[in-house]
C-alpha cells in the first residue's frame, strides 16, 4: 500500500493511492471475500481508502500502521510505448523496516498472493502459515534478481506459481527463448509460470503445456501502473472462488486477470477498478472470448 | 524469387533460394493448386527449384527469365531477438527493371496476393486483371512509406487486405495505438488489416471487430526469413481453397498462416516448407487450437 506520482504521455498525477496490495485487493474482491491483506502504511494513508477497502470485503487486520512515518512513495514516468518507464523517486519510508506478521485470524488461508517485494520477506510470510496454502503465487522483479538472487531462489522453492514479465524471465534464466526459459524456471520450484507481456498478452507454462492469453487491444492505455497486480488479483481471486487449481481452470483465471487489468489501465491508479460492476466484468470477459475464438475444421 | 544470404545467432548460409513469391507459393500450394506465380529471375535461378515448384502445382508462366542478368540478392544479419535485422547487401539485379506482366492464362484468378514490392507495380498488377479478383491482399514495408508513399496510398485504394507489421502500421498512420492506427488504415481503402507481431502473434481488424491470433511459442527460431510471406501464403491459400472471405473464415485463415509460418522458421530458407505434410499441418493447427482454448462460465 503506497502513494504513487505518475506521468504518462496522457497526463500526470502528483499523489494517488497505489501499491501492489491495493491493486490485488481491489481486483480479487470482485471474485471472493474476504481478502486478507498484509501490508504496512504510515500516518498519511487516507482513512477513506481504508474504509473503501473494508466496504469491498478487504480485511485489514494484517495492515500495520506506523504512526510516526510516511507510507512508501514511488514516482515514475512512462515512455510512449507504456511498456517502459523511468523511476524518478523511491522513498521506502515505512517499507524500510517492514517485517510482515500474519495475524492468527489469517491462518488457514488457502490462496496466498505474494506481491513484488523483498524475497526474504516473501519466504517469511510463507513460513508463517501453519498450514501450507493450497496455492502460493509469487511476483518479483529484476531488482531482486540483481540484489537478492539467492533469497529469490529460496522463495521460488516454496512457490507454486511464478508471475513475471518476459524480460524478467530472460534475466532470471539467461535464456532468450521464452520456452527454454520456462523449462528452466519449472525446475526451480514453481510448477506454473505466468509470463506477462503487457499489450502482447500472457503465457502460462505447466509441464509440457502452454496457454496463450491475449491482451485486449485498447485504443488508449491511460496509465499502466498496477496492471500487473490487478492481473494477479483477478487471477488468484477467480481461483479462490472456484477452488480449482487445475491447468484448465488457471487458463480461465488468466482471462479473468487480463479482463481486470484491461480496466485498470483506463484511468489513473485504482480509480477505474472502484467503478466496475459484475456486469462490466462479464461483458469484458465476453470480449476476450470473441477476441480469440475461431473455427477449425481439419480437412 | 531471389537468393538470400542469412546470418542468425544459430548459423549462416551464403546463398539460399528465397523471395516472397517463393515462400507464398510453397505455403499456399498446401491448400490449393495451381498457384499462378508472377516474378522475375536471372540466369542463375536453379532449374531444380523451378521443377520443385512445378511439382507442387506452381504455374510459372508468369515468371520472366532474364538470360544475361542475375537474380535479386539480399543479405542480412538477424539480432538475438530475431525480430530485428540489418540488411548487409541488396543487389537488385533483374528486379531493377521488373515490369510484371500477367499472362492471359492467369486472367480470372479470384485471389491475388501482392508480395512486398514497388507500390506502382502492385497497382499495375491489379489493373492488368480484366475481372477484379474476389480478394486482393497487399504486403508492403517501411521502405515504400519513405520513398513512394503516394503510390502506396494509391495501391491501398485498390486493396482489400493490408498485411504489415506493427511498426509499419504505426509508421503509415503516425498513431502509436494499434487500435487507432487500424481505424485510420480501414479508411485508406483496405476493409481488413492484418498486423503481424512476430512472436507475439497477429491481429485482424475489420469494421469494429478484432481477432487476436497467437504465435506458437517456439523453443528455437532458427531463421525468420520468409515467415511473413509464408504466413501470407497460408492465409490466402486457405481462403482460396474455402472460397469464403467472411471475417469468420479469415480468422481461421490467419491460424493456417500462423501454422505455416511456424514451420518456416524451423530451418534456413524454405527448406522446412518442402518437408511438411498435411498430417504435420493438421497437428500444428491442433496445437494452435489448444494454445488458446479456455472455458468460461460466466457467473
Amino acid at each position: 500500500m503506497a502513494f504513487d506520482a505518475i506521468e504518462t504521455p496522457f497526463g500526470k498525477v502528483d499523489r494517488i493511492v497505489g501499491g501492489s496490495a491495493t491493486y490485488v485487493a481491489y481486483a480479487a474482491g470482485n471474485f471472493i471475500q474476504p481478502i486478507q491483506l498484509v501490508s504496512i502504511v504510515g500516518n498519511d494513508f487516507p482513512e477513506a481508502e481504508m474504509a473503501e477497502l473494508r466496504r469491498r470485503g478487504v480485511d485489514l487486520a494484517g495492515v500495520e500502521i506506523v504512526p510516526d512515518q510516511k507510507s512508501f512513495f514511488w514516482s515514475g514516468r512512462y515512455h510512449m510505448d507504456m511498456n517502459t518507464r523511468d523511476t524518478l523517486i523511491t522513498d521506502l519510508n515505512v517499507l524500510a523496516n517492514f517485517n510482515p506478521t500474519i495475524p492468527d485470524s489469517y491462518q488457514g488461508a488457502e490462496f496466498l498472493m505474494l506481491g513484488n517485494g523483498v524475497p526474504k520477506l516473501q519466504s517469511s510470510v510463507i513460513r508463517q502459515m501453519k498450514k501450507r496454502p493450497k496455492l502460493i503465487v509469487l511476483d518479483t522483479m529484476n531488482f531482486w534478481m540483481e540484489t537478492a538472487l539467492d533469497d529469490l531462489h529460496e522463495a521460488l522453492t516454496l512457490t507454486d506459481v511464478l508471475m513475471v514479465n518476459d524480460s524478467e524471465v530472460r534475466q532470471l534464466t539467461g535464456e532468450f527463448s521464452i520456452v527454454k526459459a520456462a523449462k528452466k524456471i519449472l525446475q526451480m520450484g514453481p510448477k506454473y509460470l505466468i509470463v506477462k507481456k503487457g499489450e502482447h498478452g500472457a503465457l502460462l507454462f505447466h509441464e509440457n503445456h502452454v496457454f496463450f492469453a491475449p491482451a485486449l487491444p485498447l485504443e488508449e492505455v491511460f496509465d499502466p501502473t498496477g496492471a500487473g497486480d490487478t492481473f494477479a488479483g483477478g487471477f488468484i481471486g477467480y481461483l479462490a472462488k472456484t477452488k480449482d487449481i487445475s491447468f484448465e481452470n488457471m487458463k480461465t483465471a488468466i482471462i479473468m486477470g487480463s479482463a481486470m487489468a484491461s480496466f485498470c489501465v483506463e484511468k489513473f491508479g485504482p480509480d477505474r477498478l472502484k467503478e466496475v460492476t459484475q456486469k462490466d466484468i462479464d461483458a469484458r470477459v465476453q470480449q476476450f472470448v470473441e477476441l480469440v475464438q475461431f473455427d477449425i475444421d481439419l480437412v
